[in-house]
């Protein structure tokens, strides 16, 4: 999977947000964040839109494990927990993959695993595959 | 809706993003976003989280207008299109609202209103309202 | 379309639950659902699932409006208003279609046009057509 | 939790559609579908809202262990698998719950425990209590 690394690295609206890859393997990856001030909503909690990103990112490195080029279709995500510091991790696991359609969960949690949202999405897998 | 202006400055993430509140009334918000390299993913497109990001800064001010403090619950996004460059629109309104729970759909498009995703929102509303 | 009528008096399910299409053309479709006894839930309001149903019909027969057999790949379903008696309608329209994916948003109203639920899904297109 | 098995027996969708309650406990719930030829739709294949009824119903169920009368407010469901006949189980599990909202993952799956679609539901919890 010597394209996840590439994959990974190219992303700059993750590198932005400070999101770090942590492990990655076939239809898995783990992901984590450390709060900045510039996460911070109106109300002093770390953005949806953060937290949304985090688990996105883990979303689009595993369901591209596979070799095709794989792009979100639709998410689904329930903020369970507000957030005020510390770092957040994500972890997102396939449930399902056919020819043309993956399906992912994904957890983000805090440093004391604390369920903080949950995250399902479905992928589109192009014909196209990464660089062979 | 004079809280509506602070809360919206007090966005810290909307500000890294580089969002900025168009309008805004009871129920409804309008907000824009210029494409930068740092809104990209590893496809060269708009992030899935930038593109989110948007679309809930709408969403968190339209359901905030009413002087409670309302916070998200779950949303549900669709990736329609994907977007390289130019300025991104999202617009909030309000379809359903009773003392709990407020519910939001989110248009988000490019500048030849191309419809680039759908995003719909529930928020809860708190019984604390914004200082008055 | 003539398709469309085969289609729309094969699901069984349908009729089983006692719904009626009213109109249909490409990318669209109308049903009504009169509530019987048999569409309640334990709280005496018309059931979760019933109020699915409905809508799910209307957004299999406007997906497969355009020739190509279409299955539901994910719904997202909110609940606005409950609802004890009368007729249910669901209106299905389509918001985006591409070669693979064709998207649809579902107003789900009563009698006096009340929003009851919304409902957005997206359908996978599989090259296979109708018999033509 | 002797409101439950009264609750249940309320259900008159989910006798209609055949659907039983087979575990219950705090915050968890399994019921099971024997597919019949009604649970059709067009292209022979257990009808969605079907599907989405059964694991609507043990939503309800998990959601209302606790005493409080809760109600839906949004469900995301992802269909993964087509299914033509037998058994579907559907199981509901409490990942969050805090006195306003509950969050349930619900799953459903056939007899030879094949992932057939993936639900998440989020409840609001009512102050109102299941007569004691």
């Amino acid at each position: 999977m010597e394209h996840i690394k590439e994959f990974s690295q190219n992303d700059r609206f993750a590198k932005e947000l400070g999101i770090e890859l942590l492990e990655v393997s076939k239809g898995y990856a783990k992901a984590k964040m450390d709060i900045n001030d510039f996460h911070m909503n109106s109300v002093n909690t770390v953005h949806g839109g953060a937290i949304f990103s985090l688990a996105d990112f883990t979303f689009a490195i595993a369901s591209n494990t596979h070799g095709n080029i794989s792009v979100a279709l639709n998410v689904s995500i329930s903020f369970l927990k507000a957030v005020f510091q510390g770092t957040l991790f994500a972890e997102a696991r396939e449930i399902s993959i056919n020819p043309k359609i993956g399906t992912y969960e994904i957890r983000i949690s805090n440093e004391q695993d604390d369920l903080i949202a949950t995250f399902q999405g479905m992928a589109y897998r192009k014909e196209k595959t990464w660089k062979q």
